[in-house]
Order: structure tokens, then sequence, then C-alpha cells
């Protein structure tokens, strides 16, 4: 039997000696001139080029940090941005990444009613590969407002297809306390203690050979404290850690997310890595693969500090 | 100066006498058969058949409903669904339903950090009449786990496009109470408690003639409780009321969400609607249309019992 996914990622996450999750967060007045350019000059000015911008970024993005990452995480806001041209660059830059042998995490933040989220586990989780126009991705991100009739229609679709999830549990952005820390009345949890729990009665049914499964929660990179309280309280779930880099997160900081072996945790940078300033003559892919470089090598610094 | 979105969606409403959204949920298995039927004839056997189906049907529902309703609302997940194909159809839909006078509620259910949420807001808020291959829609349903550095990148659309949005309060799933209901140590509120008092200090400063704003709150049909004490704390906010019919909400049920003057709240159907079962030789559309005219009289019955 092939492995699982789970299994998959961390032996991968193991052999690049890198926990980092480069984002593809397109976004036109950040992307080099001559990219975006060179389309309009091709389509005409209008969302079709711009998808075309997008697809040609992302492709030098994905060849330039290989062998640093094990996984991307497209956010699919930025490509809704462009309607159904950008959702075009969406499906065709998550193909691409899986041709290359990345994971793709689809950072959709999705969740409503059981029926409705059937309907969205069916659009991200469905496809075992790439369909022309379907969605693919290995894993996707849900929103647990509306409790668990809602996860647990992903949860159906991740046990019939081996495919993922991380939960938000703890978000990266200022106003997370605002909901998420609020204590609960009668046990004294807060919010987010409370969905993580959730989260880790599911993980733990689902433990694959590396110790971990593939259901597992979002944590911000800008809350340390919590990352490593939360790696205790949910042992065997998997994270994904914004917040790294332009948001403020370092090396340090993350350090409590992973397991001793350097699992446990996908630390995720987007504009840090994809927009990184090329110096003394670089490309821009060349300053792309440096700020990856970095990342990886920083987080290897601060796991040997840490020990 | 011409009206705000507020003012000519309450006028509708009462115009009509039916605060009915009629929610655009395709399923092609709940489809009459010769609607797919003749599209697969047509493309095939693929998704480009099942997104003219999807077309097709909204259009006729949208027909069937003339006179019936001011607004409709398509829930996204089922479009995604089909990949870039469904997307395609939901851009029709929305387009089609705006040139017939509609008010178009994008049910998306977004939410993200603070440049994501913008992101976002661009896709479903930003075009002011309806653009090739662009999503179009009066008002978005956004989620506020990630608290309001989320939310105001919605508002700030809102403000500078005249659209509208409904915050997540308490939805109508049997799991809401999971975390909805869970009441905060510090000052004895529930979350869905909070969440309403957060949108009516948003919406109290954004009042059209009417009274009341675009900016509102998601409360299921099936927590009338919750209904009436929540009309009560959130005086200025519109409400979007799902979970009637289908999900066992009734006219009772949602009356008190209603102001005197019958508006305040959209009551949406939708299965109950689009998927109503033809009876003695009706069409499907006659059949649609009668489940609407059902639901609109019900409501004005159960009115006039309550006052």
């Amino acid at each position: 039997m092939s492995k699982r996914l789970i299994d998959r990622l961390t032996a991968r996450v193991i052999e690049l000696e890198s926990p980092i999750l480069v984002g593809l967060d397109p976004q036109l007045s950040m992307f080099p001139e001559e990219v975006v350019a060179s389309q309009v000059r091709r389509f005409g000015d209008n969302p079709r080029a711009y998808a075309a911008a997008i697809v040609e970024f992302n492709r030098a993005v994905i060849d330039a940090v290989e062998g640093l990452t094990a996984a991307v995480k497209p956010q699919i806001a930025f490509y809704e941005a462009l309607g159904v041209a950008g959702l075009q660059a969406y499906v065709e830059t998550c193909d691409y990444a899986y041709r290359r042998g990345l994971f793709v995490v689809a950072d959709s933040k999705r969740g409503d009613i059981g029926s409705t989220s059937a309907a969205y586990a069916e659009a991200f989780l469905d496809a075992v590969e790439p369909q022309e126009g379907r969605f693919y991705s290995d894993f996707v991100t849900v929103n647990p407002y509306l409790g668990d009739d809602c996860l647990k229609e992903f949860v159906k679709r991740i046990d019939a297809r081996d495919k993922g999830m991380f939960v938000l549990v703890k978000t990266s952005n200022p106003s997370s306390a605002q909901l998420q820390d609020l204590e609960i009345k009668s046990d004294g949890r807060t919010i987010y203690q409370a969905v993580a729990d959730l989260v880790e009665s599911w993980s733990s049914q689902r433990v694959g050979e590396c110790g971990l499964s593939s259901i597992g929660a979002v944590i911000g990179a800008t809350h340390p404290e919590q990352l490593g309280e939360l790696r205790k309280r949910m042992p065997t779930s998997l994270f994904l850690v914004p917040g790294y880099g332009a948001q403020g997160g370092t090396a340090r900081d993350i350090v409590t997310a992973l397991r001793p072996d350097g699992t446990g945790a996908l630390i995720n940078s987007s504009r840090g890595i994809i927009y990184a300033k090329p110096q003394d003559g670089e490309s821009y892919t060349d300053a792309i693969r440096r700020a990856a470089q970095t990342m990886r090598d920083d987080i290897r610094a601060a796991r040997k500090e840490a020990r």
C-alpha cells in the first residue's frame, strides 16, 4: 500500500530539513513590471493578461524554490479578485505545483452549514489528481465558527480521499484575540482552546506512521506562547503557521511549534519570499530563492539554539 | 442623488409585500432530468454541460419568481464544486439576476486577515455593475472568527461602493451552538451577542432613510427566540435569515425578525423553493412559483396573526 499523505509530507520535510511553506499570493502591483507588461502586450490590458502574468509568476516562484519547500499555499482570495480568469490561473498554479512534486494547501478558509460544506469539500478535496478546470489540493483551510457539523463534512472527504485540513484555531492577525481569546464561562478555556480540543479529537483518531495526522490547525507565528502551548495540547495535529516575515513572526517565535525532529508544522511565508527585493544584479527569482534559503537556514539555526 | 442600496432594497420589499430571498443552490442531482440531459447532448458529459444546465435552471428560477422576491442568494460553494466552469455559471447567474432587477446576495462566508480580506472584498463588492468574468453582488456574507481587522476591509469597500454585508452571528445549523452560544466569562454575553454588538456598532453609523443599514447579520430561522432578541439588540441591522423550509424554520418562527412594516429581514429559502415538487401536471417552474407564493403568503399571514 502506498504511504499516506501525512507520512509522505512528513518524510519530505525531513528530507529537505525544511518546514517552510511558500505562499502564492499574487498581487499584480508587487510583480516585476516586465511580467505583467509582456502579458499585456500579448492579450491587451484585461483580466486574461493578468491571469497569464499570475501563472508565469507562480511557475517562476515554484521553480525558484525547488528543493527548499515541500509545499505551496495559494491564497485563493487573490485569484478570486480577478474573477473567472483569476480562478483559471489558480487551477493552473495548483496543477503546476502538483506536477513539480509539491503538496498543495488551498488557503480558502471555507465553512458553512453541513450540506454546503459538503459542496466546498467536493470543490477542494475531491480530485485525486489535477483535472482540467477543477481545483486540486491536498489540504484546505477551514473556519470553525459554524461548529462541527460543518467540519465533519470536510472530515468525511478527507477520510475518503486521503486529504487534509487545517482548522483556524488562533490566527496571525492583530484582532485575532477579539473572539478567539475570549474565556468560556463554563470551563475557563479560551475559544481557541475549545477549537483546538475539537481538532485534536479528530486528529488523534487518524494518526499516521509519523505520529501526526493530516487534520490540523492554523496557529499564527505572531503568537509564540500559544504555539508552544498548543503543540503540547495537540500532539497529533499538524500545524500551519502563517505570519512569518512580513507579519512579524521570526524563526525563534515558531520553533516551539515544531517537534524535536523538525516536523509537525509548516511555517508559511508569502510576501517575505515571493516579493523579496533583488540585490546587486540578482534576478527576481534569485531573490526569491535567497529569501527562501534564508528562512530555511534561520529556522535550522533557531532549532539548534533551542536544543 | 440616487437612493442608497438599503433604501432601494427596503422600498422593494414593501412594494412586493414580500421579504423572501430565493436561494440559488444548484445541485445537479436535484434538477429536472431534461435540463441536464439536453445540455449533455449539446456539450457531452462534462463540466461545461453541467455549467450550462445550472445557468438554464437558474434563469428559469429567476423568471419563475418574478414579482415575488426582491433578491436572490447564490451559494457559491455549489458553483465552486464544478471548478472554473461552475464559477462562470455563477457569474452568469448573478449578471442575469441583476439584469432582471434583483438584488444579489453572494453567499460566500469569506473572511481572512486584513490584506486578504481586502482581496475578497474586491472580488465580491468592487464591481458597480456586471463585468465579463467578474463576480457581481450587492451583498456578501462574511465570517467573524478572525475579528474586526478582517471585517473592516469589507466595511471599507461597502462605504466606497454602496454595498452591503451580512456577518455570521447565529447560524441555522444544528451545531451552531457549539461556539456561538458559549458564554464569555468577563461579561456574560454569548459569542453571538458579542458579534451582534460589533455589527450593530458599524450598522448604526450607516443608517439610511429607512432606518436600516446595509451592514447586517445572518441569524437562522431555526432560532426563533434569538431572532426576536437580536431584532431588539440590533435595531439598525438588516437580517439575513436562512433555515426556512428545508431546515425547519416556519413563518411563525421568523416573524419576530421583521419590523412592524414587514422589512428588516430577508427570509431565505433555497431547496424548499427551487426543488419544489410539481403537482398535477405542473411544470417545474410552476411548482417553483407556487412554492415562492406560498412562502410569501405564509409570512403575510403570520405577520397578521402576530399583530
